[in-house]
């Protein structure tokens, strides 16, 4: 075990736009968790306390020296070294002292750490990338994100900001992406990417049974709409998936091209729409790799799903992860 | 000092498709160096006679005790485990087993890694990249090759296959590459990409000086022709050397984008004409970095030059190289 014996347990927080997932974990197992909605409209103190509540609640019927400390994942640009929340778009945060006022709430040490690290440190301890020294784990969502352990130590890069992969440019003069750039990876292969493509469509009068689900208004496309109407056979769903899917395949290529790691895993909302994903997906890959750098399961799906955040932020206490 | 007292040499061994360099290194001192042409043309035993022989001359008045090992820096795929070649197209070898053949020439220890990977150990340990834990350093010339140190260490990759970066796709319909696949980096902005591009547009009748630097012979065009030609305001020329800075400024964006590497190093005989190229490359690099990651200096030129493979490749003899 590489929990110090006297303090078996940790606390992972998994804190996102639209819920707060707090885990009282041993290791990779989760003894009790507690899933709240985020109160993002009423700003860092309600959210904040909404934490220390819901974390409380966790640690029920435990002493507060048996648990190391209390991780948190959270979805948005982090300081590392004072666990500050610089930026969280999804929270309207802007240099929020997070570790400092969860401390002064749960007198407990805290670190702050992004989500999709977070996840990828769960991923590499206890899932598919156990054992290996370079693992790469993408999170397609709303957005995509990343992250990299290489040489067996996650990457934080110069200025914390390594991972950021759905912004890597695919296409010179691609459709505009948020971020201000065009024919980023995210405009073509992330929830929020495949909605705005499928909308700009039903706009321009392409037939689909997509209209028929949101009765008419495209601003009602989500990812499930999309995936329900791929399950119907809705043709323009599912050149919208294969379209995702020819992009992740290039991504991953040149990633692989260019770090050669040992396994590559997916995870995210969308990728459980992987059976209409993978097939463009798989032939992409096959297309843009070097021919004698391709092998059998470089690309996998991530292990521990929606509890990744939580796994993973609880496990910054742990002594050896690969943050540190 | 980083090599044991009583060894205070290694020998550092460049081996090209038309020069072999032998340099008697002091740490990033070069004490002697023996240059001699490559007789590739005769054979994997011709070659390493000449390597053995350039090697005692380079140690003439030295005792073979105070040698610490001959490091190699060849341009093709190695195993770094045998230090066999086991495939080096501008050699034609396949499976030449040349640590084996030294160490018996020689009676010293050998490693021998790719060439690109023994430049960048030199402009890790003693140039650009000195005091950084993650810099890659990008090697522009008849191809384009990359080093990766991430960590604090040299990325050798799942299959040693890591840095074949001038083979993202940057294009999914580019030209073609000699790869087998299109629109890889190297297509754009190699040497051999450039004259490539530039033979095209003269077969198609593009007017240019370059036509009569030929004398009418597209086949003569070298990346000095096309230098030649710029310098002369030659527009095919500068246009040229434009489209290769436009993609070296788009691949070192993702790149930076995904890892956020301290710092990113340019070296190669392309980088020779860096003035034709660094405004477009910095044009793109912009264009293509999210606005919150963009720094000064994440470019710069590297600093070991035509010696670099020769002081990295001895560098494998000190104790503390970035690859072990």
């Amino acid at each position: 075990m590489e929990v110090r014996q006297n303090k078996p347990f940790a606390l992972g927080i998994d804190l996102g736009g639209t819920k707060i997932a707090v885990g009282l974990c041993r290791g990779e197992q989760i003894e009790k968790k507690i899933v709240t909605p985020t109160p993002a409209n009423s700003g860092p103190e309600a959210v904040i306390n909404a934490m220390i509540k819901a974390a409380r609640e966790a640690m029920t019927g435990i002493e507060s020296s048996e648990v190391a400390g209390v991780g948190v994942g959270a979805a948005g640009q982090i300081d590392p070294k004072t666990g500050e929340v610089i930026y969280a778009p999804n929270l309207y945060w802007n240099h929020v002292p997070l570790a400092e006022k969860l401390k002064a709430g749960l007198s407990l040490p805290v670190k702050v750490v992004n989500d999709v690290r977070a996840a990828t440190i769960a991923e590499y301890r206890y899932g598919s990338g156990r054992g290996l020294s370079d693992f790469v784990n993408i999170f397609v969502g709303t957005g995509i994100g990343s992250g990299f352990v290489l040489n067996g130590k996650l990457l934080d890069g110069a200025t914390n900001s390594a991972g950021e992969i759905g912004h890597i440019c695919l296409e010179t003069d691609g459709p505009p992406c948020g971020c201000g750039k065009k024919g980023c990876f995210e405009v073509f292969s992330s929830g929020r990417g495949m909605e705005r493509y499928v909308m700009t469509q039903l706009v321009h009068g392409v037939k689909s049974s997509i209209n028929d689900i949101v009765e008419g208004d495209p601003r009602k496309v989500t990812g499930k709409v999309i995936g329900m109407a791929a399950r119907e056979g809705d043709e323009l769903a599912l050149a919208t998936l294969r379209r995702a899917g020819m992009y992740l395949g290039l991504a991953i290529a040149n990633v692989h091209t260019m770090l050669n790691p040992q396994r590559i895993a997916l995870g995210g909302g969308v990728m459980a729409l992987r059976e209409f994903i993978m097939p463009s997906l798989i032939e992409a890959m096959e297309k843009h790799i070097l021919p004698v750098a391709l092998r059998d399961n470089i690309v996998v799906m991530a292990a521990c799903e929606e509890d990744a955040a939580v796994i993973g932020s609880a496990a910054l206490f742990c002594a050896t992860h690969p943050g540190r």
